[in-house]
């Protein structure tokens, strides 16, 4: 199992409209096979940080994902949004 | 339903000692009142981040957390251990 933590920094303002591209990224990318949790999630401290945290059977099916259809057309029209590159981690559970 | 992300930076070579005490931590605080889930995990591209994933009902049962004799006692140790101040977001779930 792994866990993607994907820290995004929205342009002031433009919160609404990632969050619309957002919902059907997460409505079809909770259809995908090994796809354990995805969703996003707002910092309380600085609303321009969504946060997207999912949860994978395993790295293939990540990949998958990151090579599907919705993946690919939402991605790039989220990130018109965005003020700088997104922070995304991979993780693993050791505890 | 609230979700932290605490990321840990620990000094180099001192992993292990934080995980003895993440241990401890992390099954005290899952016998918590109001806690969904409580892990921590690994970063793939830097062994040294050390990130506690967390899910609390709400705000009070996480304050109940922070003020436990078990919080109190091992985070303060933990910090010994680490290179800088952890980075800590609070989230609520929007999709």
């Amino acid at each position: 199992m792994i866990k993607i933590i994907a820290k995004n920094f929205v342009k002031q303002g433009k919160v609404e409209q990632v969050l619309v591209l957002a919902k059907e990224l997460v409505q079809e990318t909770l259809k995908e096979n090994g796809c354990i949790s995805y969703g996003m999630y707002q910092s309380e401290s600085d609303e321009n940080v969504l946060t997207m945290i999912e949860q994978w059977e395993n790295k293939d099916v990540l990949k998958a994902h990151m090579a599907s259809e919705h993946f690919k057309r939402i991605v790039p029209l989220m990130n018109e949004f965005m003020d700088k590159k997104a922070e995304m981690d991979i993780y693993k559970k050791v505890i």
